[in-house]
């Protein structure tokens, strides 16, 4: 298969409202490529340095925290939650920015698109992911609000509980998408998180706009269900009208799609996109694409600390989808990058992910 | 033996340029011990936050490094390697500061004395000494460099290469030592690098005659080869006339002696201070005072990062010194915080180590 020919079949029926400029440039059948891509994946999100520290579940209860969820906080909030914080490590985030530097880690072609504050902690993520081979063309935000950092607690049981301020991302809009970098990737993977501040939705649309008129394909992270939850009625409309590759875990898709059983929310994603990526943590991931149903295995880890978790196995099974692998072959790509990333503190890699391939047979 | 009662003896004899004011107020015999005090331990040292990245020995060689060493860059140069590393992980730092950190951790009480700027990474500096429950009055730089970084290299055999951009570090000066605080605290641990500056030799100085005037002990690390061999002199004095505990590996201890045999640079070391600890990587540790030797084994470890190592062993040491511990019991101390230092990436402690001293019979 030549690369970058993604076997993705057209979003089944016309369905909800669907933007009909999208709809249009969508090629007849499967098959989508007609210029080669640049890039293998473009991410765009919300660019955050995470600060993560150890605590006990006494202290996510003391602060109102839901264990594993993702909260929005302001600036007092964060500076509060902050100072009641054991010591830190300071590392790059951002769930698509994380997928990104394990894509670029697994040897793929990466660009990405957020907004980082022109400060240190906007230096450091810079740095970070400019130095695992992404391209980042996002000019800085000078004189606004800082660089958006999450507050993660990492309990005994490896689960993190996330408190987010948002800071400099808030400003990321329309203005910041360049439609011609868009039409330069293969797949333009958008995440979930960007519906939280207010421009991004308009940016949302027009790179999932920019991708379809170049033949393109969009993918999608749920990020969060708190996140579904929040915006559900945006999310359906773009599932179904927009997005060709869906990720999300079991407790967002029943969310998305208000389903008690994960079975019926899994055959609703699967009529609603060409291929829907599921995963269940250590129960593996299930890829739904048309009639197919291929079953992914979790790969065992010491779990230490999941943040990143499902970033590195969208990144996974995204190289290895821009890179023509059959979709077994793409989710054990997600699984083995998910084990490496869940093995130590911090959401990028620390281990030679592309040798963890190979040793696999995947390279 | 009460508390803070350090059987450590004084001086022997007048040898070198002794600084008289500190020689009279040195108590007659060994103990010291007059008004309880506040603090176990007041650490002086540059206020660093460390970048940790992996690399292999050809990135050293390309970057002319010296393996092991830390080397003094300035803005420049620390924008140009920073620009040519990979990924990082950010977290406090500071080889004194790390010490206070270890110590606070294992229970002791602590002060520290450090420069940061009023920026990012000072806040990050100071959130996490903090938490982990230091107590840091020192005021932070406003309008000037940057909070200091060292840019850490680690090398797959776990040795870490340190390049230090010292910012906001070089405007410590006697302003911001404090006789008061300096004689609440049983112990004045002093960080050989802090002789790098140009204005903290003077601080140290005061450090020093602020504890001896108040019946306290004062403690120096050598903190590095190199840094003994641009200023041997200076620290060869104030061994000999200030300096009541000497921490020091192999390398350090023969070059401040200018000797080749490690048994002979003991030797002298034992001449000049009344508590000279020793340390020796895997071959563990000595401890000299007076006519008494005490070798420790070291505690077998996982080497991931060896940063730190040093500083965690001076704050085990220290912190059962400044409790009233035998001397095999405190080298035991700093073994087992010093094994916990280097199984992780990062100089701070990641385990909870007091439960690591109570399963080794040590509480």
């Amino acid at each position: 298969m030549e690369n970058g020919d993604l076997l993705i079949p057209d979003r089944p029926g016309p369905g909800l409202d669907v933007n009909e400029a999208a709809v249009r440039a969508h090629p007849p059948k499967g098959k989508w490529h007609v210029t080669e891509a640049t890039y293998d994946i473009l991410g765009i999100g919300n660019a955050i340095v995470d600060v993560v520290a150890r605590a006990d579940d006494g202290f996510l209860s003391r602060h109102a925290m839901q264990k594993g969820a993702m909260r929005l906080i302001d600036a007092e909030a964060a500076d509060a939650l902050y100072a009641a914080m054991p010591p830190g490590l300071e590392s790059s985030g951002g769930s698509v920015a994380n997928s990104c530097a394990v894509a670029a880690a697994l040897g793929a072609q990466v660009a990405y698109i957020g907004k980082v504050a022109d400060d240190q902690l906007g230096a450091v993520f810079r740095h970070d992911i400019n130095a695992i081979g992404v391209h980042f063309p996002t000019d800085p935000l000078a004189g606004g609000a800082p660089t958006a950092r999450c507050l993660i607690l990492v309990t005994p049981d490896g689960q993190r509980t996330m408190n987010t301020y948002l800071g400099a991302c808030t400003t990321l809009d329309v203005g910041d998408v360049h439609p011609h970098l868009v039409g330069l990737a293969s797949v333009t993977y958008l995440e979930g998180y960007l519906f939280d501040p207010p421009a991004a939705q308009a940016a949302f649309h027009k790179a999932a706009d920019a991708a379809h008129a170049a033949n393109r394909r969009v993918a999608l992270s749920l990020s969060d269900a708190f996140c579904v939850n929040r915006h559900r009625a945006a999310f359906r409309k773009l599932v179904a009208g927009q997005v060709d590759i869906l990720f999300a875990n079991e407790v967002e898709i029943a969310s998305l799609y208000e389903q008690d059983r994960f079975e019926a929310a899994a055959e609703l994603a699967r009529a609603d996109v060409g291929l829907a990526v599921l995963t269940r943590s250590e129960a593996g991931s299930l890829i739904l694409r048309g009639d197919e149903t291929v079953t992914i295995a979790a790969v065992p880890a010491r779990i230490l600390d999941t943040t990143g978790a499902g970033d590195a196995y969208a990144a996974g099974f995204l190289t290895g989808l821009t890179a023509g692998k059959s979709l077994a072959a793409c989710g054990r790509m997600g699984s083995i990058a998910a084990a490496e990333v869940i093995s130590h503190y911090g959401a990028r890699p620390e281990a030679d992910l592309q040798t963890l391939i190979a040793a696999a047979g995947l390279s």
